[in-house]
């Protein structure tokens, strides 16, 4: 922590002891669960430090970048169009919470029967312990699950909140509707940074966003191999810093990963021995420093090889189409992700059940997670479809509903272990 | 229970013994939340026998529409536009479930983080034991909360659901989506019923719905009085039976009642003495037979006199224009009551402030309560705005939260009358 660092944490008027206190967790988690692996890409060098410098040396560029005149945004979902974003050369970071620390803060002006990912994320503001929150100019929210939906008016007492209507169902009219909400963000954004958002802007933002997309879509085609030439762990970690970090830098770096997983899959190396069970995780998404279920499953001897989840492949999902010539046709591009990720906020998303079992054979898994943060509702309820269908599909499935404390992890070993055991018999 | 209703209800592949079950609970409820109460208007002899006959002769008279080629439709939240049905002649019931009885057997196919007026819902198709489910042609559902939106999903594997999208917020576009959404539902109905609805159908439709909405309107401005001429637990019920009675007949029955509720202010009489603590109740529905909270309320001296809620001035609020000339015009004036209910489900929602206040001040309430069913995120984050704005303007407010059970009955009183005592005092 150096002297440069605590200066501009006071000048982002964040609460310093308690971000001592905050940070002090960090190393000896980050230890624990990353640093024992065996036999980790050396790849991960950049990611170990692109995290270690999360409240640091990122925070430092953002803050040059802003004095540089750079628009900075907030958002909270993977449908935030962050190529109107790149298009005005702003800085777009996610900001959903993932840590527990912050979750009573949040409660404070929250119930307490809400979804930890939004009461982490109220936390943070209100404690301010998190640098992005402080420097962001505004955050872009959307109406995809109830707490969110309605934390938003919360949180815009607080930092300005923008809001985006992203519709519930798939058809022409939400089409329409999700078009036109692309539209006012693009004045927003226009209006906020000063700048005009061109057709070629919006090109190289779109193509910036695709080239993060094809990166990680190339990191997870590396984890069908069998063995797999990286955990889970490392996966995850590297989905959730797509959120913080430059995305030109964040995608070379992915792809040299690759590079070097590809070179792993050719030599026959991996991360575990092959054959090794292999599980597929999908649910809620995982922010930023959740670990618990990967940490968990991956000491009790199996490995992850694949999140259909909103930090993994629904993150990449829907590339943009980049032939677009007027800003009109592209925000029409732009507004077709809506049918292309399939999230459980949506009616009917049966289109995810598909998603699911085309992962289970790709990345070959023995078994299914289904996980769900604790009352988030729509990815409770629609469990029961996704555990229906993979056992129609016979694909053994384990669902299980945490929090980001740590009282439930005995209990989630046990119901791992056992399901991993259910699993190799 | 006469042989005739037993064999009805045979007929309509009821479980005759769950619904023996049920139904011998619900008289001693009645008797101990209803009768007891004193100088209660002659004209609530109707609703007591309609409530009596809820599950008899009311179904009896549904078969017989039925069988004269009557469509039935179910709905479950005061956006759905009934002008529709009843422009086809058809039979409208709103089936949110207010019993704790079929909680658990919702809770197998949902998860127990969900509210309990899904949950009951829910358990009561699946158990067999509400004629209403078991005599609807098809359902009606609204994209509203996240728990609703969902459970059509697995509804619809019991009963055909068809599924409105309500937008999220009131702007403009929001009118064009909820428009195309009410003619799509005019398509459905015509093709379900084998009618086409005219414009002189329609307005027929608007002029019934609107009729039901001008005598409760009635009805609660008649509990402005102090003292107040009916309890709030009459009065609840009344709107409760609203979403399952004939609506013409309920319309003459509640101006009937009315003339007997206006005698009694211009006599001075009333059910409680001049002075009680007044009530108004903020929140979630309460649907039939839910009646705890009115019950712990005035069984502690005080009487409640609105609910600003969907089971009281939300139901009958958003009165649609009748002089529309063209379907398409009706459309537009139906669509038109988006704007006019505020539903925790919007964002932003601080209309429904506006709405609490000039209530209080109608109603002249001594306090507000703040009500939610439990694991309702939309009613439980705006609580905090609410809240906020009754304390700003100097109005007593209490915020609860509570299910269907029985088991915090004592804590909830203790903190009713701790709030009461505070008016008071
Ligand atoms: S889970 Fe749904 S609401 Fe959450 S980030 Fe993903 S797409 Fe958005
Ligand atoms: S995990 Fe569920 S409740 Fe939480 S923010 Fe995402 S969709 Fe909402
Ligand atoms: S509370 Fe909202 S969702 Fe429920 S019935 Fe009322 S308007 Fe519909
Ligand atoms: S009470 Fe709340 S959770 Fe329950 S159905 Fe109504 S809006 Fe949904």
């Amino acid at each position: 922590m150096s002297d440069t660092y605590r200066e501009m944490w006071r000048e982002l008027d964040m609460d310093l002891e308690k971000h001592d206190v905050f940070l002090g967790t960090l190393p000896v988690a980050f230890g624990e669960v990353f640093l024992r692996q065996e036999n980790r890409p050396a790849g991960m060098a950049y990611f170990d430090n692109a995290l270690a410098e999360a409240h640091g040396g990122r925070i430092q560029e953002i803050l040059a970048g802003k004095k540089a005149g750079r628009m900075v945004a907030g958002t909270f979902c993977v449908f935030a169009p962050e190529e109107l974003i790149f298009a005005v050369d702003g800085i777009s970071i996610g900001l959903c919470g993932g840590a527990q620390f912050t979750v009573p803060t949040g409660e404070q002006v929250l119930p307490r029967n809400l979804c930890p990912l939004i009461k982490s994320a109220m936390g943070f503001k209100l404690d301010r312990i998190c640098p992005y929150f402080q420097a962001v100019d505004f955050l872009i929210g959307e109406t995809t699950c109830d707490g969110k939906k309605k934390t938003w008016e919360i949180l815009n007492e607080y930092v300005p909140t923008y809001v985006m209507e992203l519709p519930q169902k798939k058809g022409a009219a939400d089409l329409t509707l999700w078009e036109g909400e692309i539209h006012r963000l693009k004045e927003e954004i226009e209006h906020r940074s000063g700048r005009e958002i061109t057709a070629d802007r919006l090109a190289s933002g779109i193509k910036m966003a695709n080239a993060r997309r094809d990166a990680l879509a190339r990191l997870y085609r590396a984890r069908w191999a069998d063995p797999v030439p990286i955990s889970g762990k490392d996966a995850l970690l590297i989905s959730q810093l797509a959120f913080f970090d430059d995305p030109e830098r964040f995608t070379a770096q992915v792809n040299s990963l690759c590079d070097e997983l590809e070179d792993r899959i050719a030599r026959g190396e991996g991360v575990t021995r092959k054959g090794a069970p292999r599980i597929l995780v999908t649910g809620t998404p995982m922010a930023l420093p959740y670990w618990k279920l990967h940490h968990l499953v991956e000491t009790s001897g199996a490995v992850i090889v694949g999140e259909e989840t909103c930090t993994g492949t629904r993150y990449f999902a829907g590339r943009v189409a980049e032939d677009g010539r007027t800003v009109e046709d592209q925000v029409k591009d732009l507004a077709r992700r809506l049918t292309a990720i399939n999230c459980a906020c949506f009616t009917p998303n049966k289109d995810r059940v598909e998603d699911i079992l085309r992962l289970v054979r790709d990345a070959r898994a023995d078994g299914v997670i289904y996980f769900s943060l604790q009352f988030c509702q729509p990815f409770g309820v629609e469990g029961r479809l996704v555990e229906r269908a993979l056992q129609e599909a016979g694909v053994p499935v384990l669902r299980l509903e945490s929090d980001y404390s740590e009282e439930d992890v005995a209990q989630l070993k046990t119901r791992i272990e056992a399901f991993l055991e259910m699993i190799a018999s």
